[in-house]
């Protein structure tokens, strides 16, 4: 009984959360603003990549960074120290998830009429962010080389759902015997369009890559609005 | 509206899931059975370390296995292949974590009789399987090094209500310099009894410590039940 009763409440809440999120993309799109929901296990690298990455990205875009823990504020500091960009952090008070009401609530306090990027730096955990479109433009799924392969297989949805893979501390290779092609291939037999970004934010390789498709892409959003 | 209709029932489904869990922990008692609750990131090593350590202690103790995912088996082959003592796989159908009425129905496939030990691997998450008490004797976390010093501090509750730390991946600190020391202290200061067990499974180092501490552990229960 009690599961059946959980499962009305968010059945009910998934859909007022993808109508929030449908409104929150829309008006988005109108500005012209494309939002990356970053996602990963904890420790898998988020931050220290989108510091990497803002770095690179800030001369030719306006950049604004949503924060999402529990209850700390560590990554916005380092965020805000490391880049300089304007930083929000929200506490989800124990949820496992950002959802599209608590995204519109960043994106009013980043201001958001004169940003081109969002990065939206998601609760470290593969399970829940992955059932709840937060608005994002795209969706960016971190997977750290001590992982293993057999995450996809362990948690389907996110590997489904994801557009962008990012290997990140791949430096690490050589200790851990990731092979990454095996990887590559069980994501793509439930996900044909995803594309993959190896890399090591640390020691600076392959984050200009990533850079350079990131640019590119939200140049041709921003076009597209037009 | 919404989140406080999702709160409300979370909180009756946490008060049934405590009752439950509590009457679990009795019936486990009364015939001598000790459950570990294992928890972590994503990754960061559970199955490897079970392998190791049931392996070590299946001597010693008459052992049984609860794997728990969400829709995949990979663990279940693989710790029953490697160890050959009796294992079950949960699906939790993407839910993410594991309450006591599964872990309950768990209990009943392995028979239970004639166990001394089970080990309960949860659901790859520091978020909510730290909510919901399983009905386990030993909270058991793992942090793999790759995954960095600032763990405790962003999963409070986790860090908080665990027993024993497994700092694995250890052969990897070099790569990572991750400050083990700064990670017990910062788990000690809301946890003052947590004990740690740095080692790693991979390379075959501190898992003896390991095994012997629970093999005392499991003994001392067993006696105290008389």
């Amino acid at each position: 009984m009690d599961n059946v009763r959980v499962i009305k409440v968010k059945q009910s809440v998934l859909a007022n959360n993808d109508t929030r999120a449908a409104t929150l993309r829309k008006k988005l799109k109108e500005k012209g603003i494309f939002l990356v929901n970053v996602m990963s296990s904890p420790g898998s690298g988020k931050t220290t990549l989108l510091v990497n990455l803002i770095n690179r990205l800030k001369q030719n875009l306006r950049i604004g960074v949503i924060e999402a823990d529990m209850d700390a504020v560590v990554d916005a500091n380092t965020v805000e120290a490391k880049t300089g960009v304007k930083t929000v952090q929200l506490h989800t008070s124990g949820e496992c998830h950002l959802d599209a009401k608590m995204v519109d609530e960043g994106m009013n306090f980043l201001g958001g009429g004169d940003l081109d990027l969002v990065f939206l730096e998601n609760i470290g955990n593969l399970v829940c962010p992955a059932e709840f479109d937060t608005g994002a433009t795209l969706k960016m799924v971190l997977l750290s080389i001590p992982e293993g392969d057999d995450k996809p297989l362990k948690y389907p949805l996110m590997f489904e759902r994801g557009d962008w893979f990012v290997f990140t501390k791949m430096d690490a290779i050589s200790l851990f015997d990731l092979d990454v092609e095996k990887v590559e291939a069980s994501i793509l037999k439930e996900n044909p369009n995803a594309r993959f970004f190896p890399l090591s934010a640390k020691k600076d390789q392959g984050v200009d890559i990533l850079a350079n498709a990131l640019l590119e892409q939200v140049r041709s959003y921003q076009e597209g609005k037009q």
